[in-house]
């Protein structure tokens, strides 16, 4: 399939994860739900990256290869679960601009998903990180909602983040405290 | 990752459905999520399947192919999603075994992800079709749990499933009613 940045995007992240483990978003994420599994506070994965495989090898019985793949464009966000028996989900974004998220990084499919678990009752939200800036914002699926439906822009000003969204403070364990936004959301339930 | 039985069955399962489509399980609880989509029903997805990537290509700027990749073992259930604002959890095998269901075909991870879940106040299941009886079960992850607990034995007899499990009927869309069930155990929301 051919997804342009989709597909520079993933590859991108997947060195850089290799290269400076711990300096993206996505291990930032990665290691908070290790963390939340931990303590057994919520059971949140990541998606494996969607792609369609076209050749296997078998090297030995017990082993496969995959030879050939492509990637495929996500239907859902990537990563979702559970909390406090709520279904969550959320993507994550970085962006290298610094005055506004442009949203060429999500695709069709996942605003319609988003749209689709906010109106059946899941905790569903955005979180995008301006490099540059070095700033983590939450967005609630309900402000993104609002956004695209109130505006024809193909970016979100940081300006939107700035009203809108919930700055994320940088920590040790967990790196990116992202449930403890959810909590005020959802309540002490 | 070596893993010779999960890698067999999803290379199987993928060559059958493939090959007839419609034939096997996994093709019948797609096409069911599919329809509760379009009905807005529930967006339940069926995860992508988990591969480590070792090798990408470039023959194009905008195009990307996975050169070597190898299948690894998935640290959930291959299904989520939501649906009456609740966060849906499963598992979905087939076995020619006429008499009992091998436990080998649940990782352990899955198991301890069932039981977190469970915990959590998910709904939890799993969908067994015994292929040779032309037979499909819905046993719960609570049933499940019980049993394994209180069992040391390395499969479930088809009895267990005939006592505490729901036997799901086939049908034309959907394919494979499983919610009508959950909607009996999670009561009229």
């Amino acid at each position: 399939m051919n997804y342009p940045n989709g597909i520079k995007r993933k590859n991108t992240i997947s060195i850089l994860t290799h290269k400076n483990r711990g300096m993206t978003l996505e291990n930032d994420i990665n290691e908070t739900n290790e963390y939340y599994r931990e303590i057994d506070k919520a059971y949140i994965y990541k998606k494996p990256t969607p792609i369609k495989i076209t050749k296997v090898d078998y090297p030995s019985r017990d082993k496969a290869v995959i030879k050939e793949a492509f990637f495929t464009v996500p239907s859902t966000t990537d990563y979702n679960g559970i909390y406090k028996g709520k279904y969550i989900d959320f993507e994550a974004k970085e962006t290298k601009n610094k005055t506004s998220f442009p949203l060429a990084n999500i695709h069709s499919h996942q605003i319609e998903h988003i749209k689709n678990v906010y109106k059946h009752n899941g905790v569903v939200f955005l979180i995008i990180r301006f490099v540059t800036l070095n700033k983590t914002y939450l967005l609630l699926g309900k402000e993104f909602i609002n956004f695209i439906t109130d505006n024809t822009r193909k970016s979100i000003p940081l300006s939107f983040f700035e009203e809108h969204a919930y700055l994320l403070k940088d920590g040790y364990r967990p790196r990116l405290d992202y449930l403890k936004i959810i909590d005020k959301i959802i309540g002490g339930i």
